[in-house]
């Protein structure tokens, strides 16, 4: 097992990191824009093609061949709503929806660095407790919340 | 103040969404796969053109553009190390650091969900406790783990 530290660019390992490493399969199925902005959709609520069609600004042959593709990665479930004429809508699975706590924290990166001045858009409430969402990842063992110069990474 | 379930794609409010909502405004700077490449890389510990090149498999121009965007953007400082020839390395901003949770959640769903019949390739250590990182978003009000169904949101 090859140990490597994160906060130094000089260590041996990093040349041995394996090319399909967690990253690069992640955005093999959701590293595009518009993919982010469908599951974005989806997780708003919106099931339809027409309403993503009209929140999104894709065009129709782009928002189709997203949803197909993230039906076959699995990210998504088309169930027909209506037989004539025949229409979908799309429905996360499992796997799609495991995928909010990462775009919750996209959020709140952009709500801390990228809008700073502007009055924030949206709200989440989290049900719960009922308070306005802080989510903040954290160590399952330790508890303490997680910040980049706390990790070191193995390959093995 | 408008309000919206998150789990009801009939809802009036989803149309009164606005158009620069945090996640449209974080894919602006980071929505592309080379950029996400890139971070992964600096998070890595990689701070050299060449290095981050072999790694990324990125083409030089593309990696060049990428890099100048992400420095324009905040989220990477360039700092010259070598004067003969002219040589930069590119390091990590707080803004740049702060998107590590949102990264290492896309890193666990791709274990979990993309990977599953993979051996981890990688593993992260948590340096504050010793052990090996499970990162769990949670409510910083109530401590209770953050899902999909559990959210509502507002506009306002």
């Amino acid at each position: 097992m090859e140990k490597s530290s994160a906060r130094h660019s000089s260590e041996p390992g990093l040349g041995a990191r394996p090319k399909d490493d967690p990253i690069e399969l992640a955005l093999s199925q959701v590293g595009d824009r518009w993919t982010f902005m469908i599951l974005r959709e989806a997780f708003f609520g919106v099931r339809r093609f027409d309403e993503m069609l009209r929140n999104t600004k894709a065009s129709p042959s782009i928002l189709t061949g997203r949803l197909k593709r993230m039906v076959a990665d699995g990210l998504l479930d088309r169930h027909p709503y209506c037989e004539r004429p025949p229409r979908y809508e799309y429905v996360l699975t499992a796997k799609g929806k495991a995928l909010y706590p990462a775009i919750v924290l996209l959020m709140k990166w952009s709500d801390d660095w990228v809008a700073q001045n502007a009055e924030p858009t949206i709200s989440l409430i989290h049900t719960v407790c009922g308070h306005e969402l802080h989510p903040v990842l954290k160590c399952d063992k330790c508890g303490k919340p997680i910040a980049a110069e706390d990790i070191d990474w193995r390959v093995g």
